[in-house]
């Protein structure tokens, strides 16, 4: 046990399942740190949505280019309240860990991965938040389908994350080098060797309730990789 | 104990503290009401938001009737993941309780009480279910600044509700013919006779576990009224 308060950066990619970060797996996990004794500082990347669903009809009412079109991180400040910063101000030194809640905002605002698949880009500053975390030893935490993200940029050293349970998508992150592990939807996959812990969430989870108990999971974990 | 199970309906105001309902309110009740065994349905007003607030800058960015103002059923079902009912389709038999987070939606889109105070007036819809819940017996829940629209609408009882420890909120909660109780971030006022259960949350908490504790108490408290 050390003695030093572990604290946790938390990226957002929006503000909703559809265009953004997963809402009850953000808050969730907040919440989980919290509860944990430890505490929390967000971050988005300020760039603008891949596209802006109307999440009552499920439709695309703007997309990238379009003047009403959202600002990443402008909806993610919704999340935090207004706390936040911009994630190019992140400089790993500062945080014991780093955890990605899921939501399509992962393979669209931080990745193309929806559009993609293997092959997508990741977007500049979130593929170094990324690197520079794995490189200063933090322990990287991520949920949903934001596991992707994290194998495109660190896939090459072979790490091992899960997303549940989808063979198609296993294959993908397979694709990108990483290893893919299934597991049920509060499960947690710790990858010790790289420090990467992860957890299907709504990938799987059918009720807040489990997405409740997949964030306490996810990071009780991370924590106790960091011998916390 | 009764042998069923309370089934909660929660009203949101949009998605975000400033334009709409507080988004770590609504999780945690939604989160307190699943982790009781309970089952809730969301509800909002399909109406326009009174203004949309960019949660990084602070600034507002559209008013009711610009084109790229929001609509507060739209935007609240980013907080249900899509799973959510225009208000006007609430109906109180199909409830055991009914519970309204806080966040400005309350007091901008619900009512006009940010603007108007004590002589505030109450959306048709908001108005119609908190008349038709308190009729029909339901437990009806509200925290940070939404007690305001339950004192607007059933003052006239002589309700007692808390919005935390704020005299002029008081004196205006009071105006309307309310009781006010001071509470702390975390405690309930729970108004047995009338059957109403109220709690500051972000009037007074600092952090997120704060609320996490505060609708834990408040959900219990509700269920406690229910014979639960």
């Amino acid at each position: 046990m050390n003695n030093y308060t572990p604290k946790f950066a938390v990226i957002l990619s929006g503000c909703g399942v559809f265009d953004g970060s997963e809402i009850h797996e953000a808050v969730c996990t907040m919440l989980a740190v919290e509860q944990s004794g430890c505490t929390y500082e967000c971050f988005a990347p300020n760039t603008w949505q891949a596209r802006t669903i109307d999440h009552y009809t499920g439709h695309a009412v703007a997309i990238a280019g379009d003047e009403d079109n959202r600002n990443v991180l402008a909806e993610s400040a919704r999340i935090a309240r207004g706390n936040i910063k911009d994630l190019s101000e992140f400089k790993p030194q500062d945080f014991s860990a780093v955890v990605f809640p899921g939501g399509f905002g992962a393979a669209l605002n931080w990745s193309d991965f929806a559009v993609k698949g293997a092959e997508c880009d990741v977007n500049v500053e979130v593929r170094r938040v990324i690197e520079e975390s794995y490189r200063e030893g933090l322990v990287i935490g991520a949920m949903c389908i934001a596991p992707t993200v994290i194998a495109r940029v660190l896939g090459k050293y072979g790490v091992t994350v899960t997303i549940g349970n989808d063979d198609k998508l296993a294959a993908g992150l397979e694709k990108m080098g990483a290893h893919h592990q299934k597991c049920l939807a509060t499960e947690v996959c710790a990858d010790k060797e790289h420090k990467i812990v992860t957890t299907p969430c709504y990938m799987l989870a059918g009720s807040l309730r489990e997405i409740g108990d997949a964030t306490r999971n996810l990071i009780d974990e991370m924590l106790e990789l960091m011998d916390y």
